[in-house]
């Protein structure tokens, strides 16, 4: 999806992708190769203004290896926090960006002390390489021996790697704020931000974004999230796209995660933004002025996991836009979205009915 | 613009293009040939479900043939009427559709009979193969005697190939009319128009098309416009995009000229309309369901001819879209263009405004 916003741009692309069948291949020359391959790594950076990702498991070495040699945005250093659950979370602290209590597992004694710090009911989360709730272990029990227990079992089952135990957040919604910050002009760098989406999940995975977020009719989490996100992409000096998770509680916004790049929830930006989220990625990170980021109307977007829709039937529906991402049917895989957009968010419910029963998941 | 359209609709795309340097290559394979390449055209039609064009200057045999062997749509038929201006007009003429005096002349005593006929001024052109203002010559004169020897003349600096004279038509404005017809469901086939368009050209090339039409404020023409272009989709049981350029006339509208494919001045559709001229083109040809067609507020869009401009000046423009074809700069050529959308048309003229102090022409 960058680079299909970036051809009528007139960017010119190259794609480092390990796995078999990329279907960024349609916009640009594909390194079929793994992120240590210095061979594979020194084809893609040749002649680059500038490299990005849009997936934060990237290793740390590869950025660092890639930042040394072109324009690398957002930098390395974005990468290495979003990728650590316990620095991430420290980050967010240390701007004063509201957090459940938490606490680090990387042996036996620390799992009792967390267990007893953080309470229960809390989750136990691998510090690295977890989505779409992989490398999760809730923890429903209350009391400090059943916690203590808990947490020790937990550990062990997910491989005793670092881990992260956050105390469980009553939630009455999800939400995230995307926005981009492009290069320097004059005195700042600029910042878009476009609404609050509300998010639902299913078994851990994104099912379906919506914005503005029906949750936040006066815009005051909005405002808030604004806050926090500009506090974070200012310390972190970060140029391009970032989606920070919040949850909503009763007392405002606890930050949950943070992804250093385009995101799910902001996939509805293509038809329902004056530009989108990818559009704005590129336009910041090649130091190009930002679009507006204002929805049209309401919009909602649904994620096509596992099964792809009848096409028909969904282009059937009044407003819908369908986005297959032209990769093969796989139990759980992300194959493709549909947008639909409407004048005002109460407009949107009744195709909302008619897509669910048009939709299989897993 | 097909084929960007219907990636994400998970179409494949197979495509035909006798010049070097396809832009349509990022969408699918292309087969680098002549339209009379028999082994090419078979290797074309090789599996498809469905063949178009988007130039209507492909070779009616070639239609002919592809049609023989796969589903053609827009018809073989529609193709040979847009590409023979007497055809075109008698079309118009035979289902009520006002069209201006016109004769056709293939002979020394056709330029004279045809001179006498329609009068001056007038504009003499070829009836196959004009395009963009080409192969025409206007004829400023009055007065019998004067008009035969200038359409005399004229036929002959056109190579006395076989021509059209068309009465000047005093217009105010031109306009087009663009509307995508889909496969039979039920008893009929689905119209979805597009509102109306106005278009000012320069030096025979379109510069510039604003959507809803300015001069039809209550929608008038519109109305009429629609009903023309219905009559002539479905004389013609048309499946697919077509365009029909109007004259505005004191006496209301003058049709011009059709053309069977996605047509330049709808090429706002991309980000103004709620589904694109090329995305309800592959819905009709494919037999799915149309999409909305109604306008965001206001767009404009604006051809890039000759020369690119500064990336970083446009996107600098509010609301703004830049789409660039990828192909080789030259004169006279059309390189991509910009859309500018606002909430209403008032909105449109400072943006415009600032486009055009970005723009050379040529």
């Amino acid at each position: 999806m960058l680079g299909l916003a970036g051809i009528p741009l007139g960017f010119q692309f190259r794609f480092l992708e390990p796995s078999a069948g990329c279907p960024a291949a349609i916009a640009g020359e594909v390194i079929p190769t793994d992120y240590d391959d210095l061979d594979g790594l020194a084809r893609l950076v040749d002649g680059l203004a500038v490299a990005t990702y849009e997936f934060e498991n990237v290793p740390a070495a590869t950025a660092d290896w890639i930042a040394q040699r072109c324009d690398l945005a957002p930098s390395a250093r974005a990468l290495a926090i979003a990728q650590d659950r316990i620095a991430e979370k420290c980050a967010f602290r240390d701007l004063g960006i509201p957090v459940q209590p938490f606490a680090a597992v990387s042996t036996d004694a620390e799992a009792v002390h967390a267990a007893r710090t953080v309470g229960g009911p809390c989750v136990l989360k691998t510090r690295r390489l977890g989505y779409d709730g992989k490398g999760q272990c809730v923890i429903r029990e209350t009391g400090d021996a059943a916690v203590v227990e808990a947490v020790t079992r937990g550990w062990n089952s997910l491989g005793r790697v670092a881990c992260i135990l956050e105390a469980f957040v009553p939630f009455t919604a999800e939400v995230s704020m995307i926005a981009a910050r492009g290069k320097r002009v004059h005195h700042a760098n600029p910042i878009a931000f476009y609404p609050l989406i509300q998010n639902v999940h299913r078994e851990g995975i994104l099912f379906r974004s919506v914005a503005p977020a029906p949750c936040d009719p006066l815009g005051e989490l909005a405002c808030a999230a604004q806050g926090h996100v500009q506090r974070l992409m200012e310390s972190l000096d970060y140029v391009g796209v970032i989606a920070v998770e919040f949850f909503v509680t009763d007392a405002g916004l606890v930050a949950n995660e943070m992804a250093p790049r385009v995101h799910n929830s902001g996939h509805w930006t293509i038809d329902g933004a004056a530009t989108s989220q990818f559009e704005n990625h590129l336009r910041a990170i090649s130091g190009m002025p930002l679009g507006p980021t204002g929805v049209r109307g309401a919009c909602a977007m649904t994620n096509l996991v596992g099964t792809a829709p009848v096409t028909a039937e969904i282009l059937a529906i009044q407003g819908a836009r369908l986005h297959l991402y032209g990769k093969g049917v796989r139990p759980g895989r992300k194959l493709g979205h549909i947008t639909l957009c409407a004048e005002d968010p109460a407009a949107l419910a009744r195709p909302l009915d008619r897509l669910d029963a048009c939709l299989k998941w897993g």
